[in-house]
């Protein structure tokens, strides 16, 4: 299977609507019209910067991690230069890439990752570690002027041992999510972790964004599930303590989640494991309005119900779901898929509860037809942002998430904040996702249509106008995407000097050198205290 | 209420075993029989070295926290240099302090504590934050030469903000759990926070140890349950983000939970409620072994059960329960409580799959009447203690948590590391409680006849026994009575050098001056790198 380059998934998969032709009519209709936008033929027509990898670093970091593990081949350099957000795709299909990595290097053990971090350290060269490069807010992408080099861990696939008895399985951080699914089912468990990256990103990523999955509100997000992790750093490595729950300082594991390769390089982790459900029962309502549905939402998850999926999409999200999925036009109510995982007595249990909120709030069931047709399709909406892009269309997401009580409000003014930055002619949708008791994230996609020759600038005004929003209305300023470079500017303003100064600490503690993910999360400079 | 300067809570309380005859009985026969250790009168019999504290910081100090706000009272700064742990009791009861706090400062605000660190920071003076101190690990406890002062957060106990729709409450942390709980149950909601503590302990020392309620199972640890948390520090403070989940660095909430003092004041936090519930039924069982209980406790939490209550006491503290709860003697199997809150539809579901699990493993049903016994008097132990202590018994616990895997080894090698150190004549005995799904913790009683004139040696060795057992054998150091001063010798063994790594960074971060606690987790000696 050959991944695509210059887009999402595999170079064979494509996204049709289900009927075109009311898709593109509506889509001229609703951003005014589609374009074409060209993209390179082949990834070896990217002309690259020359990599600026000193000879004696190459021959080091050979000498760390193997003969034939450091490529300066250009093709491997630019895919390992960005990640899959908009502002990536935009500047590949075009082999825009004007900072590129200088080199990639595969590692295939701790000992080669601590040995490169050895190198690099000598040499002053930053690293940046990465998984599957699914990072839609620039992770994984080069910053500042020095020379970079990928440090690609997914040759770092292994399970190293699954615990039957604790339901815990340690891996190594290069595994991806299919292979690591498939050998925890085959002995009886599941992560539970889904994230809409799935097929292509891999675990130590996931615990480096505080990834969340699409059943993370049975689940939990990727960090609940942490029993213990390793991360090696410049000169050492912090194994945490394998235990369910400890009162020995401040949590290890919380502090490296979230670390975005700006610590440390993530090598392995025990993560928690549920047992493979018996039964997986999802369904699908239309709700009259986002207002009832979201109170249904609360509703069910304050009653102690844990969904496995709950998904409920906004008027714009539902109507163009039921465009793209069924044809469908003009549908004016709220789609809400809610999924219970478990065994046959438990998901019973659960949909009898369910169905009584729901009813309550004015949900009409539709039956397990749509519920199991998104569950099928669970992964496939990264590929239709490549057929929009072809027409010349700015498709992008972004999510916050807040509590109950200021959903409404959080999820109404970042909206508008959108729809502002693009005009009339640009779409705005939303559903609420990864639900907990006290609160719910919000996931937001727009689309416009770009504008020629100002791409970058048109996406960052709409990036400022929402990012702006959440600051202004309480939302955390990412719930599972990370901050990478597209959320740094505004982390001092989420977190305070009080919350940045914790991130210098640690900088100056794990990478006083400064190379590890260089400006990803906290910069250098900024390790200076103020 | 008047409570106990040289012992637990209230003055007016003791405890009385069922049947004082056979109770007293057993104790001689068990360990060897029982003296007598007398105690001071009166607090003010306890001759303190005098306070130190200058005139011009105490003057620095009033000019903080308000004219009346510094004590330098004998009792005063007694009862506020101990907390609740053996060590402390063996001490005051003698009224042997050597080393007290300078002053006590008590304060009512947010502004007053800042004022108190501004002042503090500028003398050089300790500041060791105090809030229901019932520390057993020597966590309010003053270490070292300089001048030290407590900072009392009592004064401190307003609920500031129920959030109904989201099931949150802003609280100051000086808040005492009864009064918590009353305002939370009168507004429909419960913390489900209800350590042994419960009715002397307060939301910030909750958090800053990372205390476990009795009903964690269900409930979760207290860290689990902060939604965000304010921390002033010398020279500022932090406000974490007040969202469900985010994905913007380390979990700051995590940062925070756990650091006893050492990094700053925690001043107030909104915490996750949950409904109060409309029923709890609570059951007692007897297993035929502790090791049948335990694959049962394990099944039914795999099995997506959560018990309000599960406790599981071996064959020693079994047949100890029963003689002094029932004036039973010779029991010889384990007693369970199991415990479920809800709605009557789910703790009736929840009681179908419990039941039959523990049918599977042996478990014979005693119904309702031991359960709720239990829960009649489950802040009652702490008063058995100052009983024995009385009669020259040596009493104390402590507590590990740890994979099911490894539960029935750590367990046992930890026992008998404490049988070991202790003798023939030593009782051990150890409950399971605190359940998750992947593991669970062991909280264990230890008694000998107090070595007249040895007392600290002779619990020293007991504890460096059990501590070297639980490190050597995964455990966790503790699972939720914190580090104190008394776990610290083996804090580097259990983070290694990597997580010592991150206390030095945030110690050096947030109190470069070394004044927040000195000593306790983390000491300022050390937050020089090695």
């Amino acid at each position: 299977m050959a991944t695509k380059w210059w887009g999402w998934g595999d170079e064979s998969k494509s996204f049709a609507p289900a009927d075109p032709e009311r898709f593109w009519s509506f889509v001229e209709r609703r951003l005014g019209g589609a374009g074409e936008s060209p993209r390179l033929e082949s990834v070896d027509e990217i002309r690259l910067p020359p990599s600026r990898l000193d000879a004696g670093v190459a021959a080091a970091l050979r000498r760390a991690a193997g003969e034939n593990a450091v490529s300066v081949d250009s093709g491997d350099r630019a895919v390992h230069s960005l990640g899959k957000g908009y502002r990536d795709l935009v500047r590949i299909r075009r082999g825009e890439i004007t900072r590129p990595v200088d080199a990639v290097v595969y590692a295939e053990s701790d000992a080669q990752v601590a040995a490169v971090l050895e190198a690099a350290a000598r040499a002053g060269v930053a690293v940046i570690p990465f998984g599957g490069g699914t990072s839609v807010v620039g992770g994984v992408e080069p910053v500042g002027e020095g020379t970079a080099v990928t440090l690609d861990l997914a040759h770092m696939g292994r399970v190293l041992d699954i615990d039957d008895t604790s339901g815990l399985a340690t891996v190594e951080a290069g595994m991806f999510g299919p292979a690591l699914e498939a050998r925890l089912n085959a002995a009886g468990f599941t992560l539970g972790h889904f994230p809409q990256s799935f097929e292509y990103s891999t675990v130590g990523g996931w615990i480096a964004t505080r990834s969340a999955g699409q059943n993370s509100t049975r689940y939990g997000k990727i960090e609940d599930n942490v029993e213990s992790v390793r991360m090696l750093f410049p000169g050492g490595a912090i194994d945490t303590p394998a235990v369910p729950a400890a009162a020995a300082g401040p949590d290890l594991n919380q502090v490296i989640a979230g670390s975005e390769g700006a610590l440390g390089v993530i090598t392995r982790a025990t993560l928690r494991l549920a047992p493979l459900p018996q039964q997986s029962d999802y369904r699908a309502y239309l709700m009259r309005s986002f207002e009832e549905g979201t109170e249904a939402s609360r509703e069910m998850l304050q009653a102690g119900l844990r969904p496995a999926v709950l998904r409920l999409s906004d008027e714009p999200e539902s109507e163009a779901t039921a465009l793209m999925q069924a044809g469908v036009e003009g549908m004016t109510m709220c789609l809400c898929i809610v999924g219970f995982d478990g065994d046959e007595d438990e998901v019973r249990f659960s949909w009898q509860r369910a169905e009584a909120i729901l009813g309550r709030h004015g949900g009409q069931s539709l039956g397990t037809g749509p519920g199991e047709a998104w569950r099928r399709s669970r992964f496939e909406a990264p590929y239709l942002r490549d057929v929009l892009l072809d027409r010349a269309i700015m498709v992008d997401t972004l999510e916050t998430a807040t509590t109950w009580s200021n959903y409404l409000k959080l999820y109404r003014s970042v909206r508008d904040a959108m729809q502002n930055a693009m005009g009339d002619r640009g779409l705005v949708m939303a559903h609420l996702s990864h639900a907990y008791t006290h609160g719910a994230s919000v996931y937001y996609t727009f689309l416009a249509r770009q504008h020629e020759g100002r791409e970058m600038e048109q996406w960052q005004e709409v990036k400022d106008a929402a990012s702006r929003a959440i600051i202004e209305g309480g939302g955390a300023l990412s719930h599972h995407h990370g901050i990478g470079t597209e959320h740094r500017r505004w982390l001092r303003d989420y977190l305070g000097d009080g919350g940045m100064k914790v991130l210098r600490a640690l900088k100056q503690a794990f990478d006083p050198q400064g190379i590890m993910n260089p400006a990803k999360l906290i910069s250098t400079e900024e390790t200076q205290d103020v």
